[in-house]
């Protein structure tokens, strides 16, 4: 990752970006009204104004970074309800037709991408080339040659592209990595992550192929996936997997329900993970080395997470993932700060190669390799 | 299974089983110093006098309704020490070479085989064709086809023939059972079971093939298949499996280190195992279903087993489990008692066929129909 200088030397030749810019110099833009933290605060729209778009930016009323200042939506009246609560001005607000003029906007540095997985794609693609910086909801695409493409695209256009991966930020889990890499579990043997619940709508976009690129893993199997790179701290060497489909009429063709895999990293470690959008109770982490352990559960849903290793509980206090994640999003993008787990657009292409790995070893019945 | 009016009926038709129909009707005998207990006393030779066989006597102690009265070892100074710690007579003392000769000793109604798992088939036989009632360490065989000739050998012989299933009574674990089957936790989805240590001294029998007749998957992983079995109640309809190995010195050829295997069942459920010898802190069953979950962790060590459900705390007091075993068995074998969870030569054939699947779908590379 550049440093900051770095990034502000690359900016700076781009005129792109000259609103972001702008704002570092002009401290009292009207929405730098609150305490101007070194004068800098990322402001960001929202595109996709559904609940997940309406936790972050409740989660964002906290932060001391970064602020809702636009919105991007197809929905006048949810355009509406989020102008009266955020205070945003009309010329802040567009649709999925003309959010490219988003270009000339001196009030909005990064759009947050929180709509279907299959749109990211087009959608960050677009954002780029409007010189915004970009975050991404994850999965950041369907595939990971768009998840390539979609960096490729933000590299050219010089802008960050980040991952909304909440958990890279949450401090039990941060605890956990710390103590794995200061070599207190030993030689890390095994990971265990279990992700699912029981969805609910038959006829939400999670369960439209188009719309969600897959099923259970692309939306909460990759919370394991990720856990298991992140927790063993290694890239993993091969995947097996296999699909259980008990209700085809609801999780149609393409649709995963609940998909079981396991992962082979370089060193030996072993990772069984369990993805589902048909049971509860699950959301586990579990890791053990040759000489302690670590259990996270609940692990990744909004908390508080809880935690506890082979010297007992875990008490670092809860944070809203949210407020944190935007607030150290900023500083990454502001500051270039180096997150200790990355939340890179080349983060989210790791993680899309290994789904793409599933999906093939399912469809083959065998172990895939990974290169 | 024969109730005990049956078995009775049976046992009277062979001679081979006098001697324990003697001791029926003679309550006096020698080892009856103990309270009578209705006059139904199992009276037990271990064979394979090593740490295991050791744990069974010494909670034999403990027991109501069975007793040691004989040993069968190839190691007089370990005979020795056994005679005098449960005061067994010579003439009850046998080795590898003559134990045949117990078919005509009345102070003997069963024998227990606790010795390394390739030799249970021949001795099983042996004592089977002596006319004693069978106990056998689990895995009852190395594989299906000679658990299955050990079943044919004990009909043949009119004995019963029993596998060491010390889990199928321990308290905690019936409990989480009786819930499944009251319906409280709905219609099962998953199963989680991973079983497994670290393994010390490599020159140990149970690293050496020919005697083990395969690796952890025989010793340890068993209790997670098995557990999938009784937890869910089905049995399988699949499963995949994959060898993970790390130290090809210490775990040779046909000796497994760590496999992960899933298991499909009719009713749509899944399971996810992991069963090693190389890693600790594992030793955990969990289950979903529609409406509830159950955690035992530690699940099958020697307890006390601690367990939840998602009513809260499992509060069954522990008891050792081979005391129960012991006593359980006894009640099984002298008054035909049903138990709630099979412990007979069949239930053993059924995880061997599993195993066999496993092994198959390892070197396969492939999922492995069972029928």
């Amino acid at each position: 990752m550049t440093s900051r200088r770095h990034f502000l030397q690359k900016i700076t030749l781009s005129t792109a970006v000259l609103p972001f810019l702008r704002f570092n110099e002009n401290t009292k833009s009207k929405f730098s009204d609150h305490e101007p933290y070194d004068d800098k605060i990322l402001r960001v729209a929202i595109m996709g104004l559904g609940s997940y778009g309406n936790r972050v930016a409740e989660a964002m009323q906290a932060c001391k970074r970064a602020k809702v200042t636009g919105v991007i939506s197809g929905t006048p009246s949810k355009i509406k309800d989020w102008q009266s609560k955020y205070n945003i001005p009309d010329k802040n607000c567009y649709n999925y037709e003309n959010f490219d003029a988003i270009k000339n906007n001196p009030d909005i540095d990064a759009v947050y991408v929180i709509t279907p997985n299959a749109l990211h794609h087009d959608q960050v693609i677009r954002v780029a080339k409007a010189g915004k910086q970009v975050i991404c909801e994850k999965p950041m695409a369907i595939n990971a040659k768009e998840g390539q493409e979609m960096v490729d695209a933000c590299k050219k256009a010089n802008v960050k592209l980040l991952v909304g991966y909440r958990m890279h930020f949450e401090p039990k889990t941060l605890e956990v990595i710390r103590i794995r890499k200061d070599g207190e579990f030993g030689k890390i043997m095994f990971f265990q992550g279990q992700t699912g619940f029981t969805i609910g709508d038959p006829t939400q976009w999670r369960l439209n192929k188009k719309l969600s690129g897959g099923g259970s893993m692309m939306d909460i199997g990759i919370y394991s996936l990720n856990g298991a790179r992140y927790m063993v701290g290694e890239e993993p060497a091969w995947v097996t997997a296999h699909e259980t489909k008990t209700n085809p009429e609801k999780f149609k063709e393409g649709v995963d329900e609940t998909i079981q895999f396991e992962i082979g990293f370089p060193s030996g470690a072993a990772a069984s993970c369990l993805s589902t959008y048909n049971m509860n109770n699950l959301d586990r982490f579990f890791m053990t080395g040759q000489k302690g352990f670590a259990e996270l559960w609940p692990a990744t849903n909004y908390g508080p997470i809880k935690g506890r290793t082979n010297k007992g509980e875990l008490t670092q206090p809860h944070m809203t993932h949210q407020t944190v994640q935007m607030d150290e999003m900023a500083a990454i993008i502001l500051d270039g700060k180096q997150p200790i787990l990355p939340v890179d657009g080349e983060e989210g292409v790791r993680d899309l190669k290994i789904i793409d790995a599933i999906y093939e070893a399912i469809k083959k019945g065998k172990r895939v390799e990974l290169k």
